[in-house]
């Protein structure tokens, strides 16, 4: 059989097959006859994340929807402060969508679950008629633990802190854009679709580090907006200190995107003391998913999200409100 | 503004009043600044589950996809022995969607959860754009706890054990199937949707409880297969003991359909040991939920799945291989 048919989301035979001998292979998990899993507990904080991801074109350089559901899942743990200990996995296909490539997919999310060192314990699979769907979603939740004597959020953000990037911004999104659109235009571009997990394990037990995110839909500016929007503090960045590489700069200068709105995948934003910025870095930058991390701005009274550009001028960054690529994860 | 934006789903201003505005005053959460949730742990263990739900048409007599999200998935955590400590809700929303038809969905999923008494944590909001997707989808996921010492499971099951059911089986697939085809017909069927929690806790610490279930996707039949399958032993179903209303028994002749293979969204399944059995029917028919609850049938040697019909003869029940009801949750 090559392609999905809705038999295939009844809960019956073909369903069964379909599980038993695709999805549960590729995702290193066993068919569970329970309806819930258990999962190991310590004296740690639970802490409880989830996701959908709708990204189209569905397979684009770096990564695809299978992969992207993971990653995306394991960074909203890992920007928390929290270990992995669980994932689960909802696949919602559409009917006539073929198998091979529904194979693909959760081969990836299998590959990123085993790199990651982590179990996918539950899920669910549904089937959608023909023209009611867009090939592939996936919807993943993960369970972490957390130290308790973790002091990381928003709140603990005070005017003089540092502000820092794991790497160039924008390179998902710019990625995603070319894939789906071509423009007749070939590229270089590829996502930074990552498990950053590595890189909050280096910085989250620094005394002193304040707040973790990874700037996904909205990119950048958009934590900017949520820190000033929470601090009633303000944000200044230093253009010349983010980095953004050129093709995702000549993307953007030839359609008329701000890279700084662009969503990455695998990079982390932190806030810090400034005493600990160099500390970071040097951490960060050992790791290969690091090597381009850089201290980009500084938190100031006033509550503005503001820009010292290249020329030496201000310039306001403002919130989002509408977006080009909607269905960038 | 009255349909949902694909800049609905961007991540900026739009979102966010979406977010604060609507979703989460109707699910009773309040707006996160942070990618994962906390949970208060003790000393038991952790239980996972997630489901997604594509049912068609979204609203339908006795609930909508919003109350089926979460009773779906508080149920596969009560049948697990779990007690519920938080969700999380995401929710893909087609481009062009009435913003009030939301707003009746998304309500309906926050009175559920509070009925229940436990909170959503944590979620995510998607648009697709008008005709890649369905209307609404909503995929959940429940973290529970269970006490170390319960021993539910289906390798706990032994020939000669009791097999209970908490009411009458079908009311949910022959309610949806009829709210969608309509057929000209009218009926006073009603989903039995519900949250099954209360039956599940009656019962869950009685020695001798073995195994619990609740027959959605494939009905009563595909949970006695998976049962058969699972253990290696049959079981026999008396015909005569099976509650099913009168409507459902009349839809299903009319149509063709087996009322065994029906999903129920309210009911719970349970095998204990013959001894326990009388007892569960008293707790049970205590509860406005379990009134109708019967014992249906007994664990015997054989592999088989077999109903011990009205007029005394045996006939193999046959495992769903294929559904004309996909879309029931």
């Amino acid at each position: 059989m090559k392609q999905i048919l809705l038999a295939h989301g009844n809960g019956g035979r073909l369903m069964r097959e379909l599980l038993t001998t695709l999805i549960f292979p590729a995702l290193k998990t066993s068919e569970s006859s329970t309806d819930a899993s258990a999962i190991m507990s310590d004296d740690r904080t639970p802490m409880l994340t989830s996701d959908s991801f709708t990204v189209q074109p569905l397979f684009f350089p770096g990564g695809n929807i299978g992969s992207l559901a993971i990653h995306g899942t394991l960074n909203d743990l890992a920007v928390s402060g929290a270990e992995p200990a669980a994932l689960t996995f909802n696949l919602i296909i559409e009917e006539g969508f073929e198998i091979e490539v529904l194979r693909a997919i959760v081969e990836s999310a299998g590959e990123a679950v085993s790199d990651a060192g982590v179990r996918i314990v539950a899920g669910d699979t549904k089937v959608v008629p023909r023209g009611q769907g867009s090939g592939v979603v996936i919807a993943t939740t993960g369970l972490g633990w957390r130290a308790p004597t973790l002091m990381l959020g928003m709140e603990h953000i005070r005017a003089g802190d540092a502000i820092l990037v794991s790497g160039p911004v924008g390179d998902h999104g710019a990625t995603v854009l070319m894939a789906r659109e071509a423009f007749g235009l070939s590229s270089a571009l590829r996502s930074d679709a990552a498990c950053v997990l590595p890189l909050a394990r280096q910085v989250r037990d620094l005394p002193g580090l304040r707040f973790m995110r990874d700037p996904t839909r909205g990119g950048l500016a958009t934590v900017m907006h949520e820190i000033a929007c929470a601090t009633g503090l303000g944000v200044l960045l230093d253009e010349k200190a983010i980095p953004i590489r050129a093709e995702v700069q000549g993307v953007c200068q030839l359609l008329g995107f701000n890279p700084l709105m662009l969503a990455c995948e695998g990079r982390i934003v932190v806030v810090a003391a400034p005493e600990l910025a160099n500390q970071i870095l040097t951490r960060w930058r050992e790791d290969a998913l690091g090597t381009e991390a850089a201290r980009i701005g500084t938190v100031v009274e006033g509550g503005k999200v503001c820009l010292l550009t290249a020329l030496g001028g201000h310039r306001f960054i403002d919130e989002l409100s509408d977006d080009p690529l909607p269905r960038i994860c």
